[in-house]
């Protein structure tokens, strides 16, 4: 059993754990978005069904659940251990999915950057043979968001043209090892930052400097560059985000314009769709990896792709304290092929 | 590199990653316990000179770090990754608290549980070469967890006998490879179990089957039995809690009674200290193993013990929504020789 910690914080999967099959469940607004096409499963109801939304969400991740491993013929014994976490209070979304399946369980609090956390774990348990299938779910929901972090929808509330808009959406990854990618090759872990932003309706600004300084480090501790990838994609920075991110890497003399992205610019039509800065949330990152980008990187358009999620680790309790907004990004080279 | 996985649940730590250093840091009340001598550090403040609980509850966690660097000699640099969880929502005890060390981080949501789940998974990044030294740190706080969970202490409500005292405290373990034990060899994932408690104030009811299953699959997956372990320690099943648990080995014609004992009978004076059914919080089981019962270890009076971290998984909202409450309980087999 080598060494594989590579610099600071990040480190290689050997065994090159496979992205066995994905899935992305969305609603009304995501159904209307540019990457319609890509969800396995989208509901006009918001509430999917169910009484509340918080209950609508959790039905999102086990809707998602259920998709995965029908691409796979997995029943729930078949998988040895789940990973999930949202953005709701005691993230109950994800408790109150998983509770009839029987898997085995760990919750996650990442923020938004939950997916890419979650796939760091996974990525690990399966490499290092502790569990043969595991899987990584994450969600949000906009209605839940909304009412748990600024205004119940009822209020009516005017939105800033730096706000996101948090999507309802959830994802689920099931990991294992198998010859075909797409395989995880590494992850770079991110530090908590803390710039001083303040603004809750500005999580992109909060974010970026979490992103670069994730970026940096997997550069660093890898010896690898932006043109190594075909596509560096954050999670939810949104336009403001995304532009800061692109500023603090120009400071360096490092270009990274031509094969970044972030999903929360790609999952809505910022032009049609009113959700001013773009779309955020756990479910935002991750319904755009596991929908979107894995079935692009599966039809050829990319080779290698390095997903970083990003989250903003504040509360409403903590803003209510005065305290500032800590962000932190973690990072998954994705490839088809191992390297 | 070997398959570690065993049976369902289990895998085993085949490089047996060591506790290098823990620390404990209390309230007043635990400071008034029997566990006193215990704590690196107590304080009379229940705000530990903070304005608010929250923030006190962060700079416990900061504390806690703190003490267990400074055992080792250990500046932030030497830490390669941190995993940390609390009860507050959007776990800000735990965010905030590691922004200013640049350590790569990852949270945790497993409520009470946070300490074991955090404990599995640190073991996993340092057994498998993915860092070198990895750091656990959960907390809670009886003031904030009252004023998230039930009511404001200014209401001066009254608590049912079931009801259990959150424990104002906060633990650090930090795990990487050395000859001297305590080492970590086993782990067992448990899955979310739903009894169908409803009762806010009977979290031990509610988390006692999911701790009766992991034990049984800890115990079927590795081919161990009770008399194995020297104690079997549960976080926080309060007096409630531990009776249903010797009752559901009890019909299995199982006696665990010799060797079991629970976090949350032994943090407080049952008797005086007017706790009713015992402490509890993420606080609990992890300032009990990491301040009390690792000190007995390294004394020599336990060989090998089996913590088994119990969490309640629900929210004041999903309770709102008529939702049982679902538990969860990992455990980690934790001994002073490889095995």
């Amino acid at each position: 059993m080598g060494d594989l910690h590579r610099g600071r914080q990040s480190f290689v999967f050997d065994r090159h754990p496979a992205i066995l099959a994905t899935s992305a469940i969305g609603g009304k607004k995501e159904q209307e978005g540019p990457l319609t096409a890509y969800f396995d499963y989208t509901d006009l109801d918001t509430k999917f069904k169910q009484k509340t939304w918080e209950k609508a969400e959790s039905t999102m991740q086990a809707l998602a659940l259920e998709s995965a491993k029908k691409k796979l013929r997995l029943k729930d014994d078949d998988i040895d251990l789940l990973l999930a976490g949202d953005l709701l209070n005691q993230c109950i979304s994800s408790s109150y999915s998983v509770r009839d399946t029987g898997v085995p369980f760990l919750g996650l609090y990442g923020a938004c950057s939950t997916m890419a956390e979650g796939l760091c774990l996974a990525g690990m348990s399966v490499n290092g043979g502790y569990v043969r299938t595991a899987g990584v779910i994450s969600s949000s929901h906009f209605a839940s968001a909304e009412r748990q972090y600024r205004f119940p929808l009822g209020y009516g509330g005017q939105r800033t043209p730096t706000a996101q808009w948090t999507v309802t959406g959830a994802a689920c990854a099931l990991l294992g090892h198998r010859e075909k990618g797409p395989f995880l090759n590494a992850a770079t872990i991110g530090a908590v930052m803390d710039y001083g932003i303040k603004d809750a309706n500005n999580m992109g600004a909060a974010m970026a400097p979490a992103a670069y300084h994730t970026l940096r480090a997997h550069f660093d501790d890898l010896g690898l560059t932006p043109s190594d990838y075909d596509l560096i994609v954050t999670g939810d920075l949104g336009m403001v985000g995304k532009e800061i991110l692109l500023d603090l890497f120009r400071k360096d003399g490092i270009s990274i314009g031509g094969v970044y992205d972030d999903c929360g610019t790609m999952i809505f039509d910022l032009q049609k769709q009113d959700v001013h800065a773009g779309g955020s949330g756990c479910g935002c990152g991750s319904v755009v990896l596991c929908g979107y980008l894995l079935s692009l990187m599966k039809k050829g358009k990319y080779k290698n792709i390095l997903f970083c999620g990003t989250g903003a680790l504040h509360s409403p309790t903590s803003l209510q304290q005065s305290e500032s907004i800590p962000g932190v990004c973690h990072a998954v080279s994705i490839g088809m092929e191992r390297r």
